[in-house]
């Protein structure tokens, strides 16, 4: 396969932050050099990738160098600004592939794409004005939740619908921009399934994790999920499906509320994913190999998984218990070399392993 | 503790090439920032480490300036410069200490280092002239192999004794330099300990491996080790003996020979060890990570064992065989970033784990 990078083959990373850092690693396991593309400063992913350009995404001659000196580029998030992808893919193939950019970068393409597909979704409305709000909520119900179609807006563009009455105020907070009304889902838990395809079409998943939130940042991730037989059979099904709609090449993470009606897809994730940080100690191959893997055009690891995982996230002053958790022999740490410490900021994260 | 390191750290490396590209990873993980010395152009362990110094070990101000911008200074081999070790010691705290590299840089040192702490070596001669050659013989016998004392020669340096006549001609190879005639041990199999001693004395060992060679390079580890209980204990025994009489602070690959009589100790290496590789996908904490781990004065891992591995060196041309071993479901690949693919070359290895 002439698609198949060769040990010493140059991968461009989009995004300097602990995503990076750490598929930049997985790609040296295999003889991969790394450059990462980040506008910020001392990107956590430049301590231990072999190049960093620090540049805007709306810097032509930077992102046109960039794309130049790499055989293949990747990125660590989804929100991507579609010149810098055009510009970037008039160069270099782009993988995970634009498709899955574009749907993933709008809550309503991608509730739409999912519904296609046959797969669950919490009920949704598109939203433009007073007017289409108020249907929605009468179509819905309330609570419901109101958010920006587009992402990237700081934590801002999200707002709570108590009642009917809580329409306007609402609409206000999305200042205009697209917006889109979620109904809620009532849900037992939530799990996540990280699965991977390779260039070739094939595919192969981790086993789902049980995910708990605090603050609204994920807090654990417990593997294996509690999960019937069927459920996780569905789990991988769903995934391959959307896999394989999207000619995906990669890992991609997808959320799923676990219901008695069955499993009702949350969101997905068109790269690698906090709640799949457990394959650092569980498999042989990690979600960041696996994605650099099927970057390259390599076969894929099969996933399996040779230990039960927990993963807990180290939030800003959560770095305080570094000490305690390396004198603890069933703990493996993974810090992300941030130098500030920031409330809400991801720090690092660690794994405990069962024995 | 002031002498732990807190996250952010950072750790000077001296070597760049596969052992300081894989502690380079490993201080990544726990947060550090890696810089490397090295006077070979493109070292592997550049492209993982957050900084690189190209300089030679007789560039003082290259040293004085490395040194200074670290908190600490480990090594990935052991023959440097006693002069590079004095300036560098000046400066930052040097771990493990120098006392290991005297002892290891000088085989006639280290085995009457190790025959002082009453452990079993194989019978061995200083030899100064062809005088003390012909006497060692007369004790010793042949065959016998003749060695340079002092390590660093490229290969050469070493000459086989089939029979006493052959003394001149072997003394001839050794080129003037001080010598060690070596009987030869008859021994089963031989197997390797990697123990590790952490800043306050603690000492952790993981699980004997043993160890075949081929061409005179290690070629295979298989975990575990065919060892008796009594011979296990006795090997983790006699390496925390060495340790604690070095007042050692990091890894150490200690090679053993089994023997009817007992382990004999083969040598020893005060680093990370190719015969430790196994750990990478055998533990939760490998030996990289148990080596920043000591350096930094943070609590060692325990070297608990969670899956039976067999390690295997790639040397040059073995690099053909990564597509094949990219497909195997039981093997996790590590290659090394070397451009040139060289006869005897280590590229790389692989770890084939046991389910």
């Amino acid at each position: 396969m002439t698609e198949t990078l060769q040990p010493g083959a140059k991968i461009g990373i989009l995004g300097g932050g602990q995503l990076g850092r750490m598929l930049s690693v997985a790609a040296s396991r295999l003889g991969f050099v790394s450059h990462i593309y980040e506008p910020g400063m001392n990107p956590p992913a430049g301590q231990v990738a072999d190049r960093v350009t620090t540049a805007a995404y709306d810097d032509a001659e930077a992102l046109r160098a960039f794309a130049e000196s790499v055989d293949v580029i990747t990125y660590e998030f989804e929100n991507i600004p579609t010149e810098a992808l055009d510009l970037l893919e008039a160069h270099r193939p782009i993988r995970p592939g634009r498709e899955a950019q574009r749907v993933s970068q709008d809550r309503l393409t991608e509730k739409a794409f999912l519904q296609g597909l046959g797969l669950q979704t919490a009920p949704f409305a598109d939203i433009t004005d007073l007017n289409s709000l108020n249907a929605a909520i009468d179509q819905i119900g309330t609570p419901a939740i109101l958010k920006t179609r587009r992402f990237g807006y700081d934590g801002k563009g999200q707002a709570r619908l108590h009642a009917p009455e809580d329409a306007g105020a609402a609409l206000a907070d999305m200042a205009g921009a697209p917006a889109i009304l979620e109904g809620f889902v009532e849900f037992s838990h939530e799990v996540s399934i990280i699965a991977a395809r390779g260039l070739d079409g094939q595919v192969a998943c981790f086993d789902p994790g049980e995910n708990v939130h605090r603050d609204g940042i994920l807090h654990t991730t417990t593997v294996p999920a509690r999960l019937r037989p069927a459920q996780r059979t569905d789990a991988v099904l769903l995934a391959a499906n959307i896999l394989n709609a999207l000619d995906y090449v990669g890992v991609m993470g997808v959320e799923l509320f676990v219901t008695p009606q069955g499993l009702i897809v949350n969101e997905i994730a068109p790269r690698v994913h906090n709640s799949g940080h457990w394959t650092q100690n569980g498999c042989a191959v990690d979600q960041f190999e696996q994605h650099i893997r099927a970057v390259a055009g390599w076969p894929l690891g099969d996933g399996q998984r040779h230990s039960d995982v927990v993963m807990e996230n180290l939030i800003g002053g959560d770095m305080d218990r570094v000490p305690d958790l390396a004198r603890d022999r069933d703990v493996a740490l993974h810090l992300y070399g941030k130098a500030e410490v920031k409330p809400g900021r991801k720090m690092g994260h660690f794994n405990r392993i069962a024995r």
